[in-house]
């Protein structure tokens, strides 16, 4: 392997970057780029492109490849950067793992592959283990990706101790996107001696998690609300840290009422006045205009805004 | 579009053809050519290659596009071939799916794009209709894949009816591994006459489904036991049909006593006396040597054999 460099580890919000299409549903990098400058500008400490809420399974591995070399072309510091690059195809999450420690990403966020359910530790161990030897980099920081609603497949914490004992420092943290508090917790508590970095999928567990010892959250609707989520994280030792973490839950539920990449996307539409956001690639399709409404108008009586945007 | 031509639809048993991996896990051409074969001699109709159990979602697109590539080269008819280039990412598959019609092949088998769940029939209706006019050849016959219990996504009747209204001629049939009776009887029922070809995933079911009005079957058994599961197909009007269906469902109950893939594996490298078959990719596992020895204990005992394999 490559040897190690002294890297100081992403810490904070990040956002999942929901990803623009153009007409002929092709990624669009000019819009990805300003969107991407615009949530680092406005508080959040780095960007998990190519995540569940970028639609990144619904792209080819030369796409998602394109916008990365964009966004590094485009000025964002590969540094914050954290791309998913698990896939199905042992093959194609190498290929993308090694180009993003390539390019100088901090880490990467990786999904088990996700098609076969029901699967062993001792397989996905081997999955996950052929990855950081193929990629035979030191300078890989993994993060695992638990999110069992979407990917039907499970991370355990039996399943991390031993990724965590056999490569220390490589295997670096998880999402856990799994909604279930108990886990999160668990996780915490169990590899809180071993330099992994736990962060929560929603904002609603940001303050818990960091009281807890979790180093942030990776969050959908950072895309949309990325300063008061990153408050939190700046505030989270001070007084007003409950109220702050009220403010940013209450948010949160108002999206989730309606389904939650087209949501962001349509939220971005309506506050960038730049409707081409809508666009969603299948099989996801895009909000009723019902469903905007309702959204945007409850955001708005909330006094939610997206400042420097437009 | 380019123009339609007269074609004869495939119709009979297909195997989703197991992969071989050399020891570094790529894929092994030669033995894969070899194993195709021996299956279309031993009285496959076609061969459905990059299944469910051809692990082909554990490789990526180029993989499988090489491996086609090795097999028309090879020697074996595109005609009966029916690839299965259905991906999550919508610019897989139909990147997958022209190359499978430009070859000649005789239908593709299509997946529905599964990482996101609970998507709407619209979203799906979707998907497929784009690859279909991105694609933009007469010659594709698309096959859809319901698979419920792996992808977690399923095709509903209502979601063919759509697409046999839109595309007609092009939407050619479906595979049904729900292991549910009453839907493929619904389907069959439903869409017979509508130039749908319904073949069930399983060989238990293809007695039955032929009765009903069904092609074949595509059943992962296909791969070790090709020539009674034919026998089944091609006397299934005789006065034998119910006792030969009796023997091939008792064999397929020895198999699936232990996990299908890596049973098949198992019992190819056992019979044609090759340990080169028994390696899988992650997250797969080969069986543990006593999981194979009883499986091919109990199959010997039932007095199965796999002629001229080794």
């Amino acid at each position: 392997m490559k040897p190690a460099t002294a890297q100081k580890r992403i810490e904070g919000v990040l956002s999942p970057v929901i990803t623009p299409f153009k007409r002929d549903l092709s990624p669009d990098a000019g819009r990805f780029v300003r969107h991407c400058r615009w949530l680092m500008k406005s508080g959040c400490a780095g960007l998990a492109v190519f995540g569940t809420n970028s639609e990144a399974n619904s792209m080819s591995v030369e796409e998602k490849l394109e916008l990365l070399d964009a966004l590094v072309k485009g000025g964002v510091p590969a540094s914050g950067l954290m791309p998913g690059t698990g896939h199905c195809a042992l093959t194609d999450s190498v290929k993308m793992t090694r180009e993003a420690v390539r390019m100088g990403c901090g880490g990467v966020l990786m999904l088990p592959p996700f098609y076969y359910k029901g699967v062993s530790d001792e397989g996905l161990f081997r999955n996950f283990s052929e990855v950081i030897e193929r990629v035979g980099d030191e300078r890989l920081r993994l993060y695992l990706y638990h999110i069992p609603p979407v990917s039907n497949v499970p991370i355990t914490l039996d399943l991390i101790e031993r990724l965590l004992t056999r490569y220390p420092g490589i295997v670096a943290g998880a999402k856990d996107s799994s909604g279930d508090w108990s886990n999160t917790k668990a996780m915490l508590d169990r590899f809180k001696d071993r330099a992994f970095d736990v962060f929560p999928g929603s904002e609603v567990f940001l303050l818990d998690g960091l009281r807890a010892g979790g180093k942030g959250c990776i969050t959908a609707t950072g895309n949309i609300n990325p300063g008061a989520i990153s408050e939190v994280f700046r505030n989270w030792r001070g007084p007003d840290a409950d109220k702050l973490q009220a403010g940013i839950t209450a948010t949160r539920k108002i999206v989730q009422k309606v389904p939650m990449i087209p949501a962001l996307k349509s939220i971005t539409a309506h506050f960038a006045n730049d409707p081409a956001w809508r666009t969603v690639r299948p099989p996801l399709t895009e909000l009723t205009a019902d469903q905007e409404k309702q959204v945007v108008t409850e955001l708005k009586t909330a006094g939610f805004s997206m400042p420097g945007l437009a």
